[in-house]
């Protein structure tokens, strides 16, 4: 209610009869503002006041439109449209340096883009590391008017998790550049839907600016009717962790993930990764004159933080309640095997199935590896790690600017005869560029995703690859070096689940096929914020001479300053 | 020496003949990197590595060129280039929303103006909070060879003086700019040329964030040869305090104030308010056995900050030997009556005298209150608050883009008969505007500053307030209401000091005339950071048909993108 209430104020929903494709505006404000959304007061982003911001609700093949304003004082940003393909509007994919130069302090510019598939999404900040700044929401885009989904539920209700660190986000991004290295470390809380609980008196801090009694962090409340059915639609926006998601006594069936349906499992606890989405059916089928905890747990890295705690209840009981059970203890962190399970039991739904391309037009072999460059720590693809080019990589290659990027194409493979994925590297440098990717359009694309061990002895970590403009299928996956002779064999060519982001697990390898369909320019990286800003990704170029007259909103930053009129 | 070398390394010195005007050009690297300039360590933004930046050394009519590329993260940034008058280059000013765009991630942009005034100026960060994150230094523009000053010395040595807040300027932004509102405090420590001593015993803290044996605080150190004679250019780029500066055991002779040669007199302690510089004779004729403490304290509000502590050292006593004594105390902090001397003290220097225009053709008389807009607390200029415009004000007027900016004047002068500077105002309210004073062009303009009461009862404080573009005559000043019929009789039109930044002391006013002679749109506001931040500024626009084409270097924010080609 308080969230609807939130919308019909902080937004402008212009409806036109539901007949037609509509038109879902939206008005937003970005500024800086003091918020406790874990009981600790820190700076954070907001939109129109809120973190997480507004719920973009929409119907497939609605036009959804966003204009944005810059209140930041001094710094820029940009908005990414988690899982929309934008497909004809790749400059609206709100990825700095890839898609567009960063939006300025004062500027207000229009994001314009279709709802072309219905399903579970989300938006965040997609520049240096303002994602951890608390910018960023969920997107609902609802089916036609008279289709109806394969599964059923009374109510629809998206919960955004997150981790949250009390050190600003600037200081954070100097911190991974400096020499030495200062890690980001584990976060300090988890968030369920913008709210989470520091443990305020651990640390010797005044009440003005940590206070476990303040209402801004009083615990997220998912409220139920008994013997209605839910659908929660889960993201995964972690700056770091991988996280586990349950409700105590219920069981959770997983219907669809990052916008496909699924052939649906039940689960006792949901593994997510950064940048995954899924919408899980919950029957409000147990005692209903108590509460219950939902909770959210690292895993995947040796957890130093709490778990999050929200509050399932029944009405009417009192919401904030606390169930009177201890909070149920989250799985083994380091539980790789029922990790891979989860994903392993991912199928697409029957009747929903996209049959993938039989093969592959080129395949790429990538190796990812922490390394060093000039004594920075930095994170590379084939032993290249991604800088940050002068000019956006979308608008210099439409408008055919080779100076403002490396001209050398980035290797599609690593030597793997030679590479032991077990071991640290003996040598751990890399190098850097801007160079991409250049994919024929219309092709397929095979690409395989190497994990090997870190800098660490006997350590390699969990990655979700996040692929944008595009959905991909998940072939397969396992532990150890792919065999491109023997694993190819064991792809999954008949019922893939499709998705944008995929974990990728220590030691092991993930296979995704996808068809560079969508002309345009598109990153593909690590999810993982501090990754990805130490250079843990790619991008993708296929068609970009198909792609239209690009709006003036993307440029002024380098190379393209000059083609503002 | 070591200044010497950081500069060979730091800068490109192009060296032609010294019998013609030179070109001085610098590369700058604008970045944030964690220092520990008071042996906290905290993010502080550098240029080349350092904080305070390079020095800038020029002679008179030689052309300084400053390339600076931003290497912040998601910031922009601007520099201004502190009392020179950028005659003929107003778009160099380096004010942003003023005289330009902010400076974007990623770009590269050339300073270029001429140093035609000897003097110690210095230069510094000029948008949002930022000046307070460590971007500033020193600039020395000597005279043409064969030309001498009117005093004499051996050595030549720039000192900046600093407050220091452990807050990021970011986070203290934003709480100026919450409700309720947060004030940023007094500093944490003062820095003398960047280096400072804070008590990290007060705090519990680890030693790799707080460490007094961090030689990145060791004392700054100024070394003088016994029996030799020292200028000293001392400057003041605090963020809030009023600054007093002593030399154990030796006097101070004043000869320069801002450019200008003064009539030289001798202090214990120099007062010198933010954005003032000085320069003092001081001769090494003290016991050279041993070391002595030159010390800064905070004036004119009750400190809250130790003293910042420098060690003066005979050769070749050990620089870092702590002098025998303890440091001497400071002035009376609130001894408004002695700080006031030091300004009556300060005149134009015989046969250096530039002589006022004997009357003038406007007259702004402009009350400075504390203010209540919509809830927020604002600073105002005759009861209107400076709001940022869209559009630089340089660029909107020189384009006649009148949307950009608010058309109504902002008013000449206040309801004097009905104000009573001496207690809160009945109405705390102002309004806030992008409207600017239009001078005419070549005119000669008086600005008489009026203290008043803030809003808190019984209290006022000192403002130095600072003209871009031009420096003015200061023709007196007081304490009370400024009666101008009486006061305008006791004007020194004789010899009064020319300068570009003056204090207006709590409950006083300061009586200015400048000519308008410098086409271009100039910024006039108190230099305390918060301050001019919350509004406490106007602009002045003059002649601005006559500036040249302006560079596109400026532009590109608000309605400037479409003026790129």
């Amino acid at each position: 209610m308080l969230k609807l209430l939130a919308l019909y104020f902080f937004t402008t929903l212009i409806h036109v009869p539901i007949t037609e494709a509509k038109i879902r505006e939206y008005n937003w404000e970005v500024k800086y503002e003091y918020k406790s959304p874990d009981c600790f007061r820190k700076q954070v982003i907001t939109i129109n006041g809120l973190s997480p911001g507004p719920t973009i609700l929409a119907q497939q093949g609605d036009t959804v439109i966003v204009n944005v304003t810059n209140k930041l004082i001094t710094e820029s940003f940009a908005i990414h449209w988690h899982g929309i393909r934008q497909r004809g509007t790749p400059w609206s994919d709100g990825t700095a340096w890839v898609t567009q130069c960063p939006i300025g302090p004062g500027d207000t510019v229009t994001y314009e883009f279709k709802a072309d598939r219905p399903g579970t999404y989300v938006y965040h900040a997609h520049y240096g590391m303002q994602r951890t700044a608390g910018l960023y929401g969920s997107i609902q885009v609802s089916l036609p008017d008279g289709v109806e989904e394969p599964f059923a539920y009374d109510f629809d209700q998206s919960i955004l998790l997150n981790d949250w660190y009390h050190q600003s986000t600037s200081a954070q991004a100097t911190g991974l550049t400096s020499i030495p290295y200062m890690w980001v470390g584990e976060p300090q809380s988890l968030l369920i839907q913008g709210k989470g609980k520091f443990n305020c008196s651990s640390v010797t801090l005044p009440t003005n600016i940590c206070n476990t009694t303040n209402p801004e962090c009083s615990p997220y409340v998912i409220t139920v009717i008994p013997g209605k059915t839910y659908r929660l639609r889960i993201a995964s926006l972690t700056a770091l962790s991988a996280l586990s998601f349950q409700i105590e006594g219920h069981k959770m069936t997983v219907v669809e993930a990052d916008g496909y349906n699924v052939e649906p499992f039940e689960v006792d606890k949901l593994y997510i990764y950064s940048g995954e989405t899924y919408s899980v059916i919950i029957k409000a089928d147990q005692d209903p004159s108590r509460n219950y905890w939902a909770t959210t747990n690292v895993i995947s890295r040796h957890p130093n933080t709490p778990p999050g705690l929200a509050i399932f209840t029944y009405e009417p009981n009192e919401p904030q309640q606390s169930p009177p059970t201890v909070p149920p203890a989250g799985p083994v962190w380091n539980d790789t095997a029922d990790q891979f399970a989860q994903s392993q039991a991912l199928k697409a739904r029957q009747g929903y199935i996209h049959t993938p391309p039989p093969t592959s037009d080129r395949t790429l072999v990538f190796l990812t590896t922490q390394n060093t460059i000039n004594g920075y720590t930095r994170w590379a693809v084939n032993n290249v790690s991604l800088d940050i080019p002068e000019t956006p990589f979308l608008i210099a290659l439409k408008y055919n600017l080779p100076n403002a990027m490396d001209q050398t194409p980035p290797p599609d493979t690593y030597d793997s005869l030679n590479y032991d994925i077990n071991n640290v590297a003996k040598n751990k440098n890399a190098t850097s560029s801007t160079a991409i990717y250049r994919l024929k359009f219309n092709t397929t694309v095979d690409v395989i995703m190497q994990n090997a061990n870190t800098m660490k002895m006997s350590h390699s970590e969990t990655h979700p690859w996040h692929l944008h403009g595009h959905d991909f299928w998940v072939l397969g996956n396992g532990i150890g070096k792919f065999d491109l002779k023997e694993d190819t064999k064991k792809f999954n060519l008949v019922n893939p689940v499709m998705k944008n982001t995929v974990p990728v697990f220590p030691f092991g390898w993930t296979a995704l096929r996808f068809q560079a369909d969508n002309p345009g320019v598109w990153a593909f990286h690590c999810h993982i914020e501090p990754h990805f800003y130490l250079g843990m990704g790619v991008a993708f170029e296929a068609g970009v001479e198909k792609v239209g007259k690009l709006p003036t909103f993307i440029m002024g930053c380098g190379q393209s300053r000059g083609l503002l009129n």
